[in-house]
């Protein structure tokens, strides 16, 4: 290892300050997508104004259009929601960084700057089995990288004096199983791909409410 | 409660940043709604390029259409200012985060990402009932998730020790009367869309500048 | 003054927080308006493609279009670095915020959030005198609002200890002698629009530059 | 110097907090490039949705058109990331900032901002040896600029007192490097530019990876 590779990228605290930047541009992009179908109704509303047409509809239009892209922008948000929370999880058990770690999290960070793509697709597609799959490898993508994070930091000596075994293994646990739940929600996409993005929005629906309710605590 | 779930999500730090960087681009990107039409602009004057129009005439042209945009954009800004230095209050109260917090405040974070949206509807159709009640929406929608948090952080013992009950009350007070205020403008809608719009703008102008004059000093 | 008004936005931090993030998205969408030509050019791309047109073609094409409006975004990125200077040294002097000096530092940054615009305008018609009114309108209302923070801020007991009156006096001193110029060049628009530009970047380059022969490095 | 530039632009802080917006609204910017043709293939949906075409048909569609784009706007991402690591790591050897410092900084970001354009004109030409060669004067800038900032802030006492010589050496001959490396790679253009992007991908895929071989960790 060179000098520079052992002075380079020390600071948790940059590393944090990045992420929460590139996920807050990443979810207000998100809802931004709905913003074309207003800017197509301006449009009809300007043909429309000369005749008769009241003022209420092309906003009823405009809304309709919305609609369904709105459940998927919703999901997009809750997707970016856990892994934000899941990585900052990681980085609290933190005590610094190293110039890998910080590689592997700009790595996941590459992988959040693509939900909003994924998204857009699944939201243009929404009855595409293919788009579907776009965004579960983009899901699954980003638990391998948070595993690899974690493995790597404990490796490296790069955990918290506070940081216990049990720690490791409850993020471990929890990455896996909502990984599955991930994948059986995808793997029943043959059935209907709406049946799969409604199982993922009431897995993460879940996941954030943490009903006190078992076996629904789990995930 | 899982381990996972007990020690996920505990730094206020991060929180305010991502609700900053969130606000941020919110804030920014209601502005970039004006754009367009200069981008208009533009290409009229690559079609009068050949012709004897001055180079002021398509300058006026975008401000024009500009004129009324930018008082609603105006009414944006506004609204995610005051929504920003709620917000922030809120958390100075606080000693520390939990994950359901977390969520909590995810959830106002994406009613603040849909205020450029619901904004720039309202910009196109400000003759539109229907649009204002999206609007209203989003406020109402914004104050519940504010109360759910403030109840919620005192429920779970994150308050700071130095946070007295005058505190909640006072702030429990503000956002009902601010709520009641933005409630009682819409339902003046079949007047005029223009008044509800009006009244809001004062409503969001009288709490920013609290003139020393009661009532005015109370909102 | 309500109990909410004396609780409320106290945290000096997320204000500067808030500012980093504005300045960053206004200050990355100033060089996106670059990206359009280029678009464009992907299209002619396209149309071209069966022909015998060189690949560099269309580069050379999008890169002429890009030129103009390169240095009118180097001016606009100026700009905003010369403000997110002033404003960072003010807040330094601050030991604490208060309600009404977070919103004045919010109307502070619409004004910012309007740079974007205002350049992409004055890009748009670099010849327009109105469009280089508008972009100074948006430099004198920024002056105004600064001189309006520093002086609520030093009447309202807001200071650093450690702050004494020469720093409001040379801050004060600086805004003046800014705007000055700024008004200056602009009053030669009928001149030439391209003169006033030149002398504004003039002035900005300058200032960043700070060179060590007076009175230059008096700006 | 006056009194105004003594004071300006202290806080390492803030610029850290500005450098990592700007790196985040980029970086998410570059992944945005992908959505316009998800955007396209939205409106032959359209058209086609009479028709008797799968649902599946315009998604190939719109990743076939991706594919390549997201070759090079993953480069772009790593890119940003290299320059991420390497200011960070520059700004911790630091005790302040100022005024100057603050100024080359905010060239260096300008160079940032740059990035998404330089990397939109190359996934839109990839065959374009001028596209390249506005891609490297872009990283050749960044280079010099960050060589800059080194220099200026060893001269002005800038530095913290646990930073050593052998650390400057480290990030001089880290920048020499990887610049001498950028300018063979694209000297090899008129072979193919995809073997100059080849290349520059590889070396910074390298230069992330870093592999325990020599001589490949030098890099």
């Amino acid at each position: 290892m060179t000098r520079y590779h052992r002075i380079a990228a020390q600071d948790l605290g940059r590393l944090g300050a990045l992420s929460d930047g590139i996920f807050a541009v990443a979810m207000t992009l998100l809802v931004l997508e709905l913003h074309v179908p207003a800017a197509q109704a301006w449009h009809e509303r300007l043909l429309w104004s000369d005749g008769a047409v009241s003022a209420e509809e092309p906003v009823w239009h405009a809304l309709t259009h919305v609609g369904p892209q709105f459940l998927i922008c919703f999901l997009g948000f809750l997707t970016l929601g856990m892994f934000w929370i899941g990585q900052q999880t990681q980085l609290n058990l933190l005590a610094r960084a190293d110039r890998s770690l910080t590689w592997i999290h700009l790595m996941f960070l590459f992988g959040i700057a693509m939900v909003p793509f994924a998204t857009a697709l699944l939201g243009a597609f929404p009855q595409s089995r293919l788009a579907l799959v776009v965004y579960w490898v983009d899901l699954l993508y980003l638990g391998l990288v948070q595993l690899a994070s974690l493995r790597y930091a404990s490796r490296a000596g790069l955990l918290a004096e506070t940081t216990v075994p049990e720690d490791l293994r409850a993020i471990r646990d929890r990455i896996a199983i909502v990984q599955v739940l991930y994948a059986v929600s995808v793997a029943l996409c043959p059935l209907s791909t709406y049946l799969s993005i409604g199982l993922i929005i009431a897995l993460q629906v879940n996941s954030a409410v943490s009903p006190q309710i078992r076996p629904l605590n789990r995930f």
